[in-house]
């Protein structure tokens, strides 16, 4: 497996085998890789003719009370979890090879960005299409994975592809869970004993919200009350958002169609934990719906 | 010569040719081509082994009160113009094509794109490098050429390049001028006369600002003082700015450096015209500053 620190040697690499005519499955992470990153590696290498990673602590989207200075680091393991899934090559530059000077260059996507996660973390956004941007550029031609766990980002870089015509097929692939629903995420790692079973409170509220939608109800007030309610009943959770969306433009609803996407934000203590559902269907049954 | 309506058509095209291994050269253009635009095409096709323009009326950097609809269009000459410089393809997409749905993505230059040009533009930039931004994406990777006369855009297209680690080396080529110095720009069709020699202010301002740099002035603010004099004793002409900046930068500068960029702008009746040069240089002999 190449182990890759220079972006310009990792061009040079990914521009042969495409010259090869080789087909290219990219997996950009920041690290810290759990199951739900297996699934996307895997699915890159069974799917690729060459698989690549990238490993990079992005500053651009840590607000400045964010955790980018304890986010957790484990690049000895990541890399194992790689060459486990026969990944061909990692990319894992660092900051000042990424921004060698200060961006001053922004890529935003208007509306997807605003609501729900932005309203705490208002500058995140900016920093995730923006690095995914210089990535999508170093990499090149790809199909490019990305979990459905952090759902409004993977709408927005839908979005970005599509308006700015990048030569990248986006993939969403399902959030992957823990056995008592808890999507995995680099910041559970955060969680003590109490935290961590107070934190599968998230999906609970999903799958509250699924089994009213399968009953029939209709409106999204009543769906986002009931999800609420459940974050209420745990004393060391502290809700964020409950919300009922549109699952392509995120736009909000007046009353629950066929499709439509649960997202949820809560604190777990300092920890801010995020999960979402496809509402038509139980949580960890597969979709495919956007 | 190929003229390409249908984008994934240009895509397919060009990326056959690199998968040849023939390196491309793009300009990309507004349309209504003059002797600027030539020499651009010119050296795309003498440098490179493939040559493609494109010609795209880009709204998203019109602003409401602007000039979209009047924006002179010349297809048939633009066509006959590429192929007398043995462009090898044209790329002419409808606005359909280019944005078929609102567009939500926008890249922006921060800092580069205030000051000079946003301030009665606001937008412009915006709606350039977003433009910009998605023609590499289609073209891919290439040398892609830009006139200096647009100089604040190029500055910001350099800087997105290098931000976004764009596959592409950005090429700014020199200003052509008419013989009495006026730089060739696609609103000059809209001069009559008194005007079209009135538009010489703007060359004769940044003339004065050279000589009084060649005669060892150091003081931005006397320069920037006599070119807006020399607009202000032009009847027709109503200056917007005349501003002595850091070439690359284009930051204010404290004192004359080395390296230093003249920009003016000014409304000749209700026609806006910019202009620019190298401080250190007479207008029309060539400096390759940036």
């Amino acid at each position: 497996m190449n182990v890759l620190h220079d972006l310009g040697e990792a061009r040079r690499w990914l521009d042969e085998e495409r010259r090869r005519g080789h087909r290219l499955g990219f997996v950009p992470t920041m690290g810290s890789l759990h199951d739900g990153h297996r699934s996307l590696l895997r699915r890159a290498a069974a799917t690729s003719d060459v698989s690549v990673a990238s490993i990079f602590v992005n500053p651009l989207q840590f607000g400045p009370d964010e955790d980018l200075d304890s986010y957790p680091r484990s690049l000895e393991t990541d890399l194992a979890m790689a060459r486990d899934e026969r990944i061909d090559g990692v990319i894992v530059p660092s900051t000042e090879a990424m921004y060698p000077e200060p961006m001053k260059t922004l890529v935003r996507v208007e509306q997807l960005s605003t609501g729900l996660e932005s309203l705490s973390r208002p500058t995140h956004f900016d920093g995730v299409t923006t690095v995914v941007a210089k990535l999508f550029n170093l990499v090149g031609p790809c199909s490019a994975f990305f979990g459905e766990k952090d759902y409004q980002q993977l709408a927005q870089i839908r979005r970005m592809v599509s308006d700015l015509s990048f030569p990248v097929e986006v993939i969403g692939c399902p959030t992957v869970r823990e056995p008592d629903g808890l999507a995995l995420s680099s910041r559970n790692a955060y969680l003590d004993g109490p935290q961590r079973a107070a934190a599968t409170v998230l999906s609970r509220a999903l799958t509250a919200g699924i089994e009213m939608i399968a009953g029939g109800e209709s409106s999204p007030a009543a769906v986002e009350q009931v999800m609420a309610a459940t974050v209420r009943h745990e004393p060391l959770a502290e809700l964020d958002y409950a919300a009922v969306r549109d699952p392509a433009t995120l736009d909000e609803l007046d009353t629950i169609a066929d499709r439509v996407r649960l997202l949820i934000a809560a604190r777990i203590d300092t920890t801010r934990l995020i999960d979402n559902a496809d509402g038509r269907h139980s949580l960890g049954e597969y979709s495919d719906e956007t």
